[in-house]
C-alpha cells in the first residue's frame, strides 16, 4: 500500500497514479491534478519549488487514506506529489480515489486536497518575475507560517 | 476544439484527456473516469456494450462543454466517452475540467457527468452471468427508457 502515498522527485504519471487505485468492484475514480500556474494575482510565476520532509509527509498522505476509508467505505486512495523544481503547467499533485459509486469520489477527493494543504509539511518556494519567497496564497495556511515557509496551495 | 468532444471506439488515454485542458492559467484539473463495474446490485457483470449516435452525442457532449463555460468563466473542458464492447474496469468515460482554482473544477466535473447522463444519446447493454439487456441502473434515467434501451450510468 506505501506506493499509494509517495512523494517523488520525477513528474508523475496520471495513468498510473489512476492504475493504483483501478478494482474490479469501482465505477467511479475521481481524481484531482493540482498543476503550476503561471498567474497568481496578477504575479508572474516563473518556476517553482518544492520540498518536503518525506517520511512523514508519505506518513501523512497514508493517514489522509485512513481518514478517507473511515468516512467513505469501499474507497481505495492514491496521491503522489512532486518535490523538486516545477516549471508552468507541470504536475505537483495527483489524487486518485475510486469508489463504487459516483459520488462519494468527488467528496473524497475533495476531502484529501483539502487535508494535504492542512496536515501534509510540503512547502513551496515561488519564482516571480522579480523575486522569490516561500509562500502559501491561502488565508488557512498562515497558521503553519511562524517563522517557516508557508504550506503549499492549488486554491 | 471539436477533438474534446469525442465519442471513440479506441481505448481512453487519460493523459492525452488531460492534455487537452491543461493550461498556464489553470491550477487545478478535475478528471472524472467511469470504469466498468463487476458488480451491481449483487449481479455480476461480463462485460458491457455501448452504443452512441455519434454525431449527436459529441454535439451534445460539446453542449455540456458550453454550459460549463457560461456556469464556471475561464474552465476548460474534455469529454470523451468510448462505445463498443468493454470489459470489467476498462474505461468508459474520461471528463477533464481545468480552472485556476480548484473548487470550480470539483463542481463543473460533477455538473458534466450529471449532464451526460441527462442529455447525451449514448446507451449500455449489460452483459449478465445470466443474460444480457439494455439497462441503465438509475431511476433519472428511467424518463428516457420509452421503448428503447435506458442511458448509461456510473452511478
Amino acid at each position: 500500500m506505501s506506493r499509494c502515498y509517495t512523494i517523488t522527485k520525477e513528474p508523475i504519471s496520471i495513468e498510473k497514479t489512476v492504475g493504483l487505485v483501478s478494482r474490479p468492484e469501482a465505477g467511479a475514480i475521481n481524481t484531482f491534478i493540482g498543476t503550476v500556474r503561471e498567474i497568481t494575482e496578477g504575479k508572474r510565476t516563473l518556476f517553482l519549488e518544492y520540498q518536503a520532509y518525506q517520511s512523514m509527509a508519505e506518513a501523512k498522505l497514508a493517514e489522509i487514506g485512513e481518514e478517507i476509508s473511515a468516512k467513505w467505505p469501499n474507497t481505495k486512495t492514491a496521491i503522489v506529489h512532486r518535490v523538486g523544481r516545477l516549471d508552468i503547467e507541470d504536475i505537483a499533485v495527483v489524487i486518485a480515489v475510486s469508489t463504487p459509486h459516483r459520488a462519494d469520489s468527488y467528496e473524497a477527493s475533495r476531502y484529501a486536497i483539502e487535508r494535504i494543504k492542512e496536515i501534509v509539511p510540503i512547502w513551496k518556494k515561488e519564482h516571480w518575475e522579480d523575486g522569490e519567497e516561500w509562500i502559501g496564497d491561502q488565508k488557512e495556511t498562515k497558521a503553519y507560517s511562524a517563522g517557516k515557509p508557508e504550506k503549499e496551495d492549488f486554491s
